[in-house]
């Protein structure tokens, strides 16, 4: 079978042109006869793939001087639980804005450290929107403002920065991290688990400020201390050497197509491409409000969910895969991050219009 | 440049087979149309994939059913975290032998969480000798017992499995994991990250008798208790996927060469090769008692220190690579993991003696 279309919310596709390089110089990188999984995390080899990954993170986002950047492991699952040991103190409070499941893990990881303000949330009509600025209520007491910047399973994204007022903007960016410009001198910590936009599963960026370094008791562990890997540049163990390697040609492609400006008119086209399909008809209907609308995700019901499984087996054999619905909203979902081709989604738009003449 | 021989003690050698493979599948995974990387923890493409790696982890080590394997993140720097985190409780005590450096970060860790006791040590004859079991002064309120298996920077290695008492035994075995048989019903925990014997870094195998799951404080965070990954079959997050999946091919290499018998038999060899021939002159010198040395990871001193790096240039220009000793102990160290062929232990000797005949 030839390489299909896949819409996986996660780990997700990524660009032909990264895995074919990957693939070929997989026995042997460069002049170094071995490959990036076999070459030490200190030889010079390692070193200068990292370095340059480390600067295109920083060139691509425009990461200013007064940020860090770091490769950790764990996922975003653990970042819930490092920010809130990192940043709450002891006894400490937390503003969260709760727009869905990954925002309820957030909450509910940080109630192990502190306590948790709700300043807004949209689960009475089951997340299908982003609280405005306006709607906030934040806690003068809080340490930080946490926020999920795209809601993978409800499909809604921040189109706005939210204002936290003197304390840090957090943001889980998982799911939209470097598909669109953001302005990174507004947040204290940008992290994003990299299988949606970056790269393989098992790395980690995080983007700190570095005034928020050192605030993490001793009763923190080590490896769950942000100044651990800042002070070491990410070196205190081995990091994840080949997801990190991943993640720079990743980069390296992103670069090549314009940077993150560019990628974000092309993700707007692709939005806006399917959205308008989907609202066209109402043979297809999406739950989430158009002003709070996922660039990335894009989940979307049949009006005759009978249809499901059917829509699931034919658009499978037209090479459309994994465009099954999270359970919390169900139906269907796409997915088209950054490596998302826009044939991708012009195949997926046409194969909604045809499967809609056929059954509808 | 063709394939070197690479003597780097982690991340390190892979078998040249298991790289071939992955480089040939690396945009198109079987008939899944895509890479591993790309594919949904969740699908059942992946699914197979962790499930014969599991298996093969299972059969290679005859772990018994009173066992569970466990695919994490964080390396063994996390674990020195998890083990006083999920075992002592809270005041808690654990038994540590100090057999080096990496025995010291372990206590190190340990203290944030309860107290230590210091079993037997080494360090008065900078670990060159691995205690005796007569040796070994344990704590009856002490909760667990920890050695680390293999010290990868002084080159020593257990070649008996320590008698804690009640209690259970935990080793750090990420330097000679599945290098040799050991009988894991014996252990309470074995942890190891994978880069050294099991593949890319960015992958921690964890072997936990089950019974010491769900002893976790509810001040642990989530990502840090074993059972959070033991109830979701380490599928709590997404995992390192395309690390488990080299990790279950050099697993499948491991069982077509005859599994960890057949491996331990080679590691005997290749071991006893290079230390007779560094034992065989007084131009090179090895820092470890016999009865303690390490299969995997051989430090040896040149005599006269002036050669060193004559020693490493030429040695690098043979395609012998990544043989600088580590600071703590000095001159040379060549590390011969599985991965490690015998035809480059072969090389690595007539290079020794040619180098001494030339400098000798």
């Amino acid at each position: 079978m030839s390489r299909v279309f896949n819409f996986s919310a996660g780990p997700a596709s990524l660009p032909l042109p990264v895995l074919q390089r990957a693939g070929a110089e997989m026995s042997e990188h460069g002049n170094a006869g071995m490959s990036v999984m076999e070459m030490s995390h200190r030889g010079k080899d390692f070193l200068e793939i990292f370095r340059r990954t480390k600067q295109a993170v920083i060139d691509l986002m425009a990461v200013p001087d007064t940020h860090e950047v770091l490769f950790l492991q764990g996922g975003a699952s653990t970042q819930f639980a490092m920010v809130p040991m990192n940043l709450m103190g002891s006894g400490g409070k937390g503003d969260y804005v709760n727009t869905g499941s990954w925002s309820k893990k957030a909450i509910k990881e940080a109630k192990r450290f502190g306590s948790v303000n709700v300043a807004a949330t949209s689960e009475a009509t089951n997340f299908n929107r982003i609280p405005r600025q306006d709607e906030l209520r934040l806690d003068p007491g809080a340490a930080y403002c946490h926020i999920t910047s795209n809601n993978t399973i409800f499909g809604t994204e921040y189109h706005y920065t939210p204002d936290p007022g003197d304390v840090p903007l957090v943001t889980d960016a998982s799911s939209n991290i470097m598909s669109r410009l953001i302005d990174v001198a507004r947040y204290g910590i940008i992290y994003a688990g990299a299988q949606k936009n970056l790269g393989p599963a098992g790395v980690t960026l995080v983007i700190i400020r570095k005034d928020l370094l050192g605030r993490a008791p001793d009763s923190v562990p080590t490896m769950l201390n942000y100044k651990t890997h800042a002070d070491a540049d990410s070196m205190y163990n081995t990091p994840p050497t080949y997801s990190i390697y991943i993640l720079g040609l990743v980069c390296e492609w992103l670069q090549e197509h314009g940077g993150l400006a560019a990628m974000e008119e092309v993700n707007i086209r692709k939005a806006r491409r399917l959205y308008d399909c989907i609202d066209g008809t109402d043979f297809y209907r999406c739950p989430t409000e158009p002003d709070s609308r996922s660039r990335m995700n894009v989940p979307f019901t049949l009006a005759n969910p009978d249809l499901d499984a059917t829509f699931l087996t034919e658009s499978a054999a037209a090479g459309l895969v994994t465009l099954k619905g999270h359970r919390s909203v169900g139906g269907m979902r796409a997915s088209i991050y950054n490596a998302m081709p826009e044939e991708g989604v012009a195949a997926l738009v046409d194969f909604l219009q045809d499967f809609e003449k056929r059954h509808g």
